[in-house]
Formats: C-alpha cells, sequence, structure tokens
C-alpha cells in the first residue's frame, strides 16, 4: 500500500552521523548485550516452531504479509471476522495482526472486536495503524482500541503522531495528524508520540523511516540500513506488522518488534546488491528473508 | 493463504517405500494405460483453446489463481456475484472454482447461488474448503453445498475431514474436525474421508500433501513428487483449485484434477532446481506451468 | 484479471503493414512534435514530484496496480471509501483511478461518489470499465458515470463497445455488448465507439490490443510493440490504467494516456527479451518501468 515511511531516496541512510543533534547517539548496543541472544533466539524459535499469526489486513498487500510470515519461518491465516479471530485465539493463533488499510463497512465492528478477544485470549497483537486520521470509519476503529491496546504498534512517523492524537495522549508538540499513506514526517518527528503511545500500551513502537526507532516508551533503539528499494514496493511496512506479529509468537514485545526489523533491514541489504529494479528486488528480499541467519540479524548495529 | 496441505519439509516425499504399511502400493500405472492419453490431451486442448473458467476465491491468493490459470493456458474471471456467475455461465465459463478463504458476510447468498447456477447450467465446479470447519458462515455456506455438489474437491487431509463431517457423510472412524488453515493431517488419514466425498459427489476428490491423493471414491491415484517449497508460498493450494478448474473445463473430473495436480507436480520440480528461497521459486513455478510439456505431465509416476 | 485486450498472440504485432485498409496510416509522428516533448515531460515528472493518485480498483490486481505506479515513479493509495476520497481529492490526491473489476455491493454508492467528488475538486479521474455489460451492479455504477465523466477510459476494445451502449452515445454500427473480461474485438471495431466516449467525455480513450489506439475523438494515435506477454499475465491492463492516472496527474489526458501506454509498450518490450515465462516476464517488466527513459518513451513508433 505504501512505502516503508519516509522515502529515504535521498538520505545517505546508511551512515550515522554523531555530530548531528538528533535524538540517536552513535553508540552500539554492545554486542555480548542480553538483548541481541534474544533477538537470535526468537529468529530461530520462528524457524522451529512456525508459529501461527492471524491476519486482518488490506486487500492491497495480504498476500506479501503472508509470503513474508511464511519467509522468516511462520504460518498465516488471513481473515475479516471476530468469529474467525476467537477461534483461532482458542487454537493455534499466537498472536494477531491488524491493519487499517482498505476498510470495508463490516470492518466498523469485526476488527475492534478480534482486538478484544485477542486481548481477552491474553495474547498480543500488532497494529498498523495504516493512514491514522484519515477517515471516519479509520478513526473509529482506531479509537476502539484504547480499551485493548495492541503489544506493538508499526507504523510510520506520521501515523504515529496522528494515532497519539486519536487515542487523546499527552504528547508534547504534537496534534499534527496526518491523512495520506505515504510518510511525509522524519522518524524523529515522532519520538514524543512514539514514547506516548509505548507508555500508554505498555507495549512497543516500531516507527520506520531511513533510520527505525523502535521504543517502550523509556529505551530507544535506532536500526540504520535496509534499502531504499523497501519504498519503491508496496507493503514493506505492512508485512513489517506481520512479521513482527509473527516474532510476537515467540517473544516479548519488544524482542519481537526489534528481531522483525533488523530481519527486514540485513534482508534487504542482501536483496539490493542484487536488485535491478523494484520488483526483482522484492523476489530477492521475500528470498533473503528465508535465508538470512539469526546471527546477521542479532549482530545488526543498533544504535542506543 | 496456505502452504499446499501437510507441511512434507521433513519428508522424504520424492521417494515411495513399498515397504511401508500405508494404503499406497508401489505399482506404477501402466505407461499405455488410456488415462495418460487423456492427461496428455487435456493439457493440449487447454493450451490450444484458452477455456475460461471463472473463480470466486479469496482476498489472499486472487492474483496467484488468476496467473496460474493463465500460465497453463486458461483463461480467469474472478468475482463475487451470483449474477455474474449466471452471466458467465450463460457465456464463455466452462467451469466454475469457488475458494472457502476470507469470507465476507455477502458471500453467504452470493456463493451458494453461484454454485446452484453452475450445476444447473450442466456446468462443473471445483471447490477448495479452506479452513472447513471454522466458524459458523464457512460452515453454512458449505453445508449449503450438499444440494449442488462440486465435481472436484480440491483440499488437504484435515478439511476434508472437516467436509465430510459438515455434510454429514458416513466416514469410518471420522468426525475430527479442523478449524486452521494449514493441514496437520497426513494424506492417509483423510482416505476414509475423501471416499465418502467422492462417492456422495459422484465426482473426485484431490488430497494435496506430501503425496498427493486422486480419489473418485472407488479408484485412488497417489501422485508423488512436488515440492517442499509449495509449502513456503501462501496459494499453492488454492491455486491448483483454480487450475483444476481450469481442466475441467476440457476434460472428466478424474482427469482434470489429475492434470491439474501432475502439471503442479511437475512444473514444481522443475522450479526447485533453480530456487533461492520461497520468492525465486514461485517465479520459476509459473513460468514452469508454462513451459512444461503434456508429455511430461502425463508421464509421470502414478501410483495405483 | 485479464490481459491486456485482445489475445494477440497469433499477430504480428510489432509490424505493421501499409497496404491493409485498416484504419491506421504508416505515417509515424514527427520526431520533433511537440507531443514527444510533452510526454518526455510528463516522464521525467512523475520520477520527479512523485505523483499521488489514489485507486478504487479489485482485488485480483490491486497489488500490481500499486506496484506499477510505484515502478513509474508515483505513490500509491488505495481504499473503497467515497469518504476517504475526498480527503485525498482535498489532500495529496492529484488524480483518481477506479476500476470496475471484482465489485461488492457496498461499491454501488462509493464508486460513483467517489467520481463525482474527484471531478468536483476539479481533478481528472481515469476509468476502466472491465468487464462492461455484464451485471446490473456494474452497469448501474458505469451509467451513474454518465454526469461526472473520466478524463481517460482505459479499456480493452469490447469494453469500449459495451461502454458507449450503456452511456447511450450514438455509435456508427454499434450496439454489441460484451460480457467477459477478455476482449475479443479488435482495436479497429472498437475505433467508433472509442471516437464518441472521446467526445462526449471530452477527455480521451485507451484502447489496448495489438496495436493500441489513443484518440481524442479527433486525433488518433496508435502505438505498437509492447509484449504478448501483457496477455498472459493478470492485471496489465488494469495497471496501466492505473498508471495512466499517475500520468494524469502532471499532465493534460492525451500527454497523459500516451506516456502510460508507451511507457508500458517500451519497458515489455526489455522485458520479452529476457523473460522465460509469464511470472519472470513480470519481474522484468516491472524492474523495466523503472529503468526505461523518458527519451525511449517519447521516441516511440506513434503512427497517425
Amino acid at each position: 500500500m505504501r512505502g516503508r515511511g519516509t522515502d529515504h531516496g535521498e538520505t545517505d541512510h546508511g551512515a550515522h552521523d554523531p555530530n548531528t543533534n538528533d535524538p540517536k547517539t552513535n553508540r552500539n548496543l554492545p554486542i555480548n548485550n542480553p538483548l541481541r541472544g534474544d533477538i537470535a533466539a526468537a529468529v530461530t524459535a520462528v524457524r522451529a516452531s512456525k508459529p501461527l499469526a492471524q491476519s486482518l489486513t488490506n486487500f492491497v498487500t495480504i498476500n506479501l504479509v503472508a509470503n513474508a510470515q511464511l519467509a522468516v519461518g511462520g504460518a498465516a491465516a488471513m481473515h475479516y471476522s471476530a468469529e474467525e479471530a476467537h477461534a483461532l485465539n482458542q487454537g493455534a493463533s499466537k498472536a494477531t495482526y491488524i491493519n487499517m488499510g482498505t476498510l470495508l463497512e463490516e470492518f466498523r465492528d469485526q476488527y475492534p472486536a478480534a482486538a478484544r478477544d485477542t486481548v481477552a485470549a491474553g495474547l498480543p497483537w500488532v497494529l498498523d495503524p495504516v493512514g491514522a486520521g484519515a477517515g471516519e470509519l479509520r478513526t473509529a476503529i482506531l479509537r476502539s482500541f484504547v480499551d485493548c491496546p495492541p503489544a506493538i504498534v508499526r507504523c510510520n512517523a506520521s501515523e504515529a503522531i496522528a494515532l497519539a492524537g486519536i487515542w487523546g495522549l499527552d504528547v508534547p508538540g504534537a496534534g499534527r495528524a496526518h491523512a495520506g499513506v505515504e510518510s511525509s514526517d522524519e522518524v524523529e518527528a515522532a519520538v514524543p508520540a512514539a514514547h506516548a503511545i509505548a507508555r500508554f500500551t505498555g507495549g512497543v513502537v516500531s516507527v520506520s523511516g531511513a533510520v527505525d526507532l523502535v521504543t517502550d516508551g523509556s529505551r530507544d533503539f535506532y536500526l540504520p540500513g535496509g534499502s531504499v528499494w523497501l519504498t519503491k514496493i508496496t507493503g514493506a511496512g505492512c508485512s513489517l506488522g506481520g512479521v513482527s506479529a509473527t516474532y510476537a509468537c515467540v517473544a516479548e514485545p519488544l524482542v519481537a518488534a526489534l528481531a522483525a526489523a533488523l530481519h527486514y533491514n540485513r534482508a534487504a541489504d542482501t536483496a539490493e546488491r542484487v536488485a535491478n529494479g523494484p520488483a526483482s528486488f522484492q523476489t530477492a528480499f521475500i528470498d533473503a528473508l528465508w535465508n538470512t541467519s539469526a546471527d546477521e540479524i542479532a549482530q545488526s548495529t543498533i544504535f542506543i
């Protein structure tokens, strides 16, 4: 449905300049930090146990979401029904993914009920608030989630800001909503909103951009790398949300969000080397999701 | 939406051990059996006449279903409307494919009416009972098909067992329903259910797994080969259902189901040789559907 | 959902025979004609400004539409809501694409309202009348567009003829409707209908076939080339409609329709050289949309 957040085509997003006054430092998470072991363990656990994360997701990228979940080693089940969500929550599904693209009127009741059912079952769910701020139906559904907050919000900067507004969270200097599906805000602009959301949900926010941010509201992790090609195919962000749900089946939200985003960035690095354009990039990227090792993912640069 | 039935990643599915006590024998259908000529003729007829099989199918894999139908030489028309089904049944369409994934509420009346219209027009239809056993809506639609049974049921083992239960068929030792979209039953476990369904419909059941089963209720055909990669992409099973409908435009159900499954297995064999991961496998697989010869398909090993 | 209009597999569509009595001449648009500069400028402008064309389009090919729009340099936003259409028309979207495939009942009101809103906002919209003539719902929606006509109709020959009939246009020798989604009429047969539509809308009609026709009702442009593989993948026509909308963001309808169709034909020429089948063609085609130069597009053969 959209690129993966900010179109960072003009940005040297591989490097990190320690002399800027942005919120990132240039300190890499120590290589022996236990979090890295948790990330590697999550990657291995998904491949070993093939966990099922069910999805209620948009029609544009539903195929890519499923294929990405399979490519990291998980299983996929897509539907638009709170009744099926309940059956799967009582059955094989260990997490739920809800993506707010291409809403139909009948989703008005089904999506909130699916989210509530997942929380009632004691399972985590992942929200991609695509286009947050646009339209009464989307806003109504997003607002309903206040009572059953997601463990992970995967979004771009604009959507984080809009979502914090919809939920009425107190965000220093916030309020600017965004109606489109293309990100136009830099990740840095969304830090206060991301913090507010994470503190409210008690979970994690994963903001995609030139340098991705994953935060639990107190700790910020900046993830460089990835590829500009991710913004030239539709569904990089959507499918990252789905893969975050796959990882949430086997790991706590912070580890899941980090594992998913790092897995994406390393696979994109690999795919970029062989891509001749957006379609060959996508093929190589999905292949690389399958082939990238747990160690390569866990040893990524993580600025803290 | 799911892999193609049982995840046979751990199984040596290319070989067939004659010393096991499974229901398969190791006798290959004689190379001059007329059925092989019928299969080759069906492959050739599809490529020559480009028959149209209309589809009402899930949103996850709808694109792959259409592209697979085109890649074997057929034509595709997708919709969600009994009215359009009627128009096409009176027009160019020679078979209908109905797949039970990603149901919306309005499909409750449209799918049964489309099936009835197809039968009333004297045309065959193919059912993929995705997720049979999960949810009131799905069960209601599946139950309605009792009065207008499909010529071919294309499913995995779990779904065959669940469908036989929904239709109230007498199956020795049966009754276990399955709510997920991943197959967890071996094909062998579904033989009694498949037989019961085929005898009830007067048609054919095609059960996908490590070794596929095609049965008309009295004769069983086991089809080895294919590729584990088929379980690592979404829609291998769904699109095999669509291609079975394409073949049902030009051949009787048994020949159509065999031609479709064998065409899939031979194309998968070819694609596996060049795949670097699930996405490059899918590309090579669709290309191979186009390129595999009628003779290669018809000369496949078929255990009887 | 279908190939790109007429299945020209048996036709030598690259060559143009000046001795036939078809409506085409063999005169190439002069290389210094200002229209060629306008086409090159449109290609460059899309790549520079990344314009957003919103889409209400079918479920079969929605992913390809979005990826094609991104591959020519534009942005994409997909939905099924007149409310979102309004928000985007007041926001970033500069054109709207409406495609009539896979209609749901709720589209009955949403699609006409989205079209009206786009026209009221002073923005162009592109119609792909997929399956025109089939079904009461489709006909009702198509008829409603009489009051808010599209700037560009992108269709195949059969659909042009059917649409002219639905709109009650006076077409010499017309009246024959077509219910399928496969084109069975040659482009030449649709010339009177295309002229009538273009004169009625005051816009442009782009008819895809072995040799494409773009007409504003007084001037006809015939575009040879492209690839038979475009008819072997689903969505070549649908995505050309979406890309026509992308170009309509930055250029007048005639230039937009020409730039889109020529961009498609040149990319297809390139992809055909490396394709091993329909799927590798599609990958190479999308890559080629990204890589084909503005000059190569603008210098195409254009018969007038």
